[in-house]
């Protein structure tokens, strides 16, 4: 991209050689073990995401735009698909960067697919076991052909989908470099745009309803878009979580759009439907882009927007958040209390998708919420300490913990996260990495009993 | 108290006439049954709960001070504990009327403490049932004289403590009136004071610390003190949600002294340390006092004092919140969650107080923080319905939620809940009462199940 535009091409190739020269040196000295175990699958994972989060900031280092830690904010919000920014003024911006902000979210889509539909339903992280059996492609034995085989199919929908995109955004009048950035990030629901003004720049009514589209998709469980591409046409609906999905957004834009005309923020109904579509699908599947400023819309639009913020998208879908099945679940456990209480001795069960859901299962999701609640509250703390407000340091929090991007007051729609000091920086990247790889995985290395019971090292040398 | 300081005393009589007609109608023709079920217990303890509010709202009405709706705001208020208020000119109340709001909140706080470790744990609320152990007093099969030997025992140290205080605030200069008006809204950590500046407005800093201990202690289990008062002395010690409760007023108090002396809010250190203290434990306990405009404070104290507010004081205390329990389970909980993820095949166990906590108390807690949170969000969209901003609205939520009193913004420590539109204030009533009662209680009343499932009336007429 950079040769086509004539820009310098050397930060790209300093960071491929820096990245290649370490990679070929671990190579050389590490002599992997045969077997990985539960502990090695949490350590390869968090590690897998920080290296790319390390390496992936390299470019930004090398054009002289960041400074490192600023560079690293930049470059994991990409790989976490959150889309939280550092730059203020993103025309500023050679093209070629941009490019690679893009880039950086859509392989981390590509990655969190096969994470949350392949890896941590092993790992039994947070009720994902539920997806043990959603796995599409062969069922071998063997881990490792299994995860490949996934990985290619749920690879190919995730592809298909951008060049469908690419190609709906190309009569509107974006160029194909435009057109590509945008298709990156919705599909990975990451939400990094080359405008600052993220997709209202276009102004486009076509524009923003195949984005909104494309954001709802990339919201989806990919193992459904594979069965419904084979052909299983009810696989959508047949689905609980998705119904619920669905459900939760329109209900969403109805009462959007209802304050949003009743407080006359829109005196256009057209208008108002097409701004409270993009901005529930764009926040509720933790994408970020905006098309209008929804700190001017009606309290209540705001709240609901904040609390949508943790739904999130479904499991194995790119998007972020709590995920609908863990809410799905929840409210199915509340239920589930209440009928306890009036008919103490009866026997109840909580069904999913028509199957009994294990008891571990309940108890990983409760665990996951749990633990969601207490991270949000130590970041929040560790951020307000630095002297920052209660709304922008929590909803900064929310905004990196869910994987969206902008927040509200100081990092709103029309802010951004430069201003932040360092430590507040880390303690946000640190979010976005959480977040992102399902808490248990990042939190678990900071616990005691992860060292201690460690009865070999994790890796041979 | 109204003859006492030449008050018109017909507001009082009026309510008391129309409270015995009631009365004496309702034992007129309603004929109890013998056996009081489960469903039963729901809807006795909701409707007493209710009518007390209401028939307490009539002195209110009566006296020309108040309309229905704020009255019955200002009464539940007082019989929840919750302390918000409605009135901006505290000093413009007949004192007769100053005596009821806090007779209120005591007889509201003796009602609780019943209720958590004799009613509820029966009915088997939240996690409850791990005090059904606890109730101090015979163990005699039957449940009528079980509840009145442990309410009989229970009133005693509550009156005992309440004595305490008013002998222990005579002597700063209060006069009886006053020292009674206060110890009863201490006990019972309601928080109504007849000053509109609050505790602030005796500023001594023996006041100040007399009533953070009571404070203190009000926010304790009453059956320890029972046990403490018949001579067990480590009764307190022993106990781990004692030590749990203790530990977070304690880190709490660290952390505001010190963020408060860092940021240059108080240059005198006993200054910072005493209005620290008591504001920890006025917020943690849920009674509500003021001594400090926490709003200027820190951003982290602020937010450190919002978390509080969810925690509460113990269960069987008359403090409101989640309770430190539940929160010492959830961590607990986590942890276990850990653990289980490193070794996916050992057996593990949460304990609490050395014994095994059951499966069905863990999830009895987990379901009832669910419904913590999703009854928060439901209120608090529809307070922001009105227009009111988030802040204003989610803090007035979780101000009556929890029973604490004072919230922030619009309804900070300096502001009262007066100029709420009339639907706001019904649903933060509603808040009051469902914090109060432990949710389910409330709640269970508006499920379909508790109605579909009703093979008797309940009550015979």
């Amino acid at each position: 991209m950079s040769l086509i535009y004539h820009e310098s091409v050397w930060p790209y190739i300093y960071a491929e050689a820096i990245s290649l020269l370490c990679g070929v040196f671990l190579v050389a000295i590490i002599k992997p073990d045969k077997e990985i175990g539960y502990r090695e699958g949490f350590a390869i994972v968090v590690l897998s995401w920080t290296a790319a989060g390390v390496f992936g900031a390299l470019p930004f280092v090398f054009s002289g735009k960041l400074g490192f830690i600023d560079a690293l904010f930049e470059s994991i919000s990409g790989f976490t698909t959150t889309g939280s920014t550092v730059f203020g003024d993103l025309e500023d911006l050679p093209k070629g960067l941009h490019f690679w902000r893009a880039m950086t979210q859509w392989l981390g889509g590509m990655g969190i697919i096969i994470l949350s539909l392949a890896i941590l339903p092993l790992l039994g992280i947070g009720g994902m076991q539920l997806y043990q059996a959603e796995m599409p492609g062969v069922t071998k034995d063997k881990l490792a052909p299994r995860i490949q085989d996934t990985a290619r199919i749920l690879w190919g929908v995730y592809i298909f989908f951008t060049i469908f995109e690419v190609l709906l955004l190309l009569p509107a009048g974006l160029n194909l470099y435009e057109a590509l950035c945008h298709a990156f990030t919705t599909l990975a629901t990451g939400g990094f745009s080359t405008r600052t003004a993220s997709v209202a720049a276009f102004d486009s009514a076509y524009v923003d309803y195949v984005i909104t589209a494309f954001m709802f998709l990339a919201g989806v469980n990919f193992s459904l878009h594979y069965r419904f591409l084979k052909g299983e046409l009810d696989a959508y609906f047949k689905n609980e979580e998705f119904r619920f999905y669905v459900l939760v957004g329109l209900v969403a834009i109805f009462i959007c759009v209802l304050f949003n005309h009743l407080s006359g923020t829109y005196h256009n109904p057209l208008l108002n439907l097409r701004y409270s579509v993009f901005q529930v699908w764009s926040i509720m599947t933790t994408t970020g882009y905006g098309t209008a400023d929804f700190a001017l819309w009606h309290p209540v639009c705001q709240l609901l927007l904040l609390i949508l913020m943790f739904f999130g998208g479904m499991a194995g879908s790119t998007g972020g958040g709590v995920k609908q099945i863990r809410f799905l679940i929840l409210f199915k456990f509340v239920r589930f209390q209440i009928r306890k209480l009036i008919h103490p001795r009866a026997v109840e069960i909580i069904r999913y998708d028509e199957h009994k859901v294990a008891e571990s299962v309940i108890q990983g999701i409760l665990g996951f919420m749990a633990l969601y609640a207490l991270v949000f509250m130590i970041a929040s703390l560790l951020v307000c300490a630095q002297g920052i407000d209660i709304i922008t340091a929590t909803s900064a929090v929310a905004a990196t913990l869910n994987n969206i991007g902008p927040g509200l007051a100081k990092v709103g729609p029309t802010q951004n996260f430069g201003w932040f000091p360092d430590f507040s920086k880390l303690v946000l990247t640190f979010c976005m990495l959480a977040g992102r790889l399902e808490l248990y995985t990042v939190v678990i290395l900071f616990s005691r009993e992860y060292w201690r019971g460690a009865r070999k090292p994790l890796f041979r040398f």
